[in-house]
């Protein structure tokens, strides 16, 4: 079964009429409509249950996603443990870049969902026919990935902060969104830390915190 | 003093005639003469002695710089300890990215030759230029921001490894070729572990390797 055609051309009916990655795509460059047609042609909504994969190793997936709703994070398994490297939400990007960009290499990454997620999946097969034919979306694509960029560089400084509560206080101050809606069981694993260590670190400044503001 | 009057003319004569640029950009496309004139014209070779800074947070650099010769590293200060973000090596780009594409947010990075460095300047301003007029640019700086984004996803990644002497096996890895050139004082912070730990692996790994293959 194709998943284009579950919706067949109803499908950004709940989306204002059009693909939501034409809003991503615009906010860095107008486009034409013929690169519009294409997006809403090959792109289509997707949903995801709670806790379901979005995509794990044994799966080489042929789509990035966008989530529209939800949170996801992404996580590899070593010796049985699973390490989380990434939580990403509304209007971010996920997916295994590497199957697309670099196809020799399998990624070892895996993909869940930690709430219900309502995602555009958006096929590499477009993405490359987009690339070949219209040379803003290499513009656009140039300025997506310099985000995406900062970010992974972000979460490889994070990690490094040798306090476990400086640590957590970056994830506060870089990851605001997220503190009150993943379960800290993922941002222990992302923080390098131990679900008790996260659990102290929040103790003490909630108590710092009724101390400064007695209610 | 403008650097690119040192060189004058005869600036290219060590790198066979032209920036070596030019040759990493025609990895991933052609160019065409007037996108080479240009690179030719505005990059332009540097030197930094072992140990010098090429940028700091005090300087915010213009240019970035692709290495030609020797190593380098990126590190941030806290608490009055250096945590080692990422080590360069030939042909890799170096330099405070968030300074060219988030002009408002100033780096807090350093970044240290830790050989002497040959490398080519290339102004950020020649980047603008050339973004705005040769759409193929964009395609070339699209791929390898694509290669920066892995490289930066492998650094967030071998941070989280819970074991150091998984850590280590996957730097030397990752990083064969930084495995014997870099202190090993940075490899160490590199990899969020304390020195000590770091030659207690290495000699633990490397009395395995002599049993193996007893001399």
């Amino acid at each position: 079964m194709n998943p284009e055609n579950i919706y067949s051309e109803d499908k950004w009916l709940p989306f204002n009429g059009f693909s939501p990655l034409i809003k991503v795509y615009r906010l860095f460059h107008d486009l034409t409509p013929e690169i519009e047609f294409i997006i809403n042609s090959h792109t289509f909504p997707v949903t995801f249950k709670k806790n379901k994969f979005i995509t794990s190793p044994l799966h080489r997936d042929k789509c990035a996603y966008l989530i529209i709703n939800g949170i996801a994070r992404g996580f590899m398994k070593e010796d049985n443990q699973e390490i989380t490297t990434w939580i990403a939400k509304e209007n971010e990007f996920v997916g295994n870049v590497s199957n697309f960009w670099d196809e020799s290499e399998p990624s070892d990454e895996y993909i869940q969902a930690l709430e219900d997620v309502v995602a555009i999946a958006v096929p590499y097969t477009m993405s490359k026919l987009l690339y070949l034919n219209y040379q803003v979306v290499n513009y656009v694509s140039r300025k997506m990935t310099q985000l995406h960029y900062l970010q992974a560089c972000e979460r490889a400084l994070i990690s490094r902060l040798q306090s476990a509560e400086k640590r957590y206080l970056r994830f506060i101050k870089s990851y605001p969104e997220l503190v009150n809606r993943v379960p800290l069981k993922y941002i222990a694993s992302f923080l390098c830390m131990r679900l008790e260590t996260l659990s102290r670190i929040r103790s003490k400044l909630a108590m710092q915190f009724t101390e400064i503001h007695p209610s």
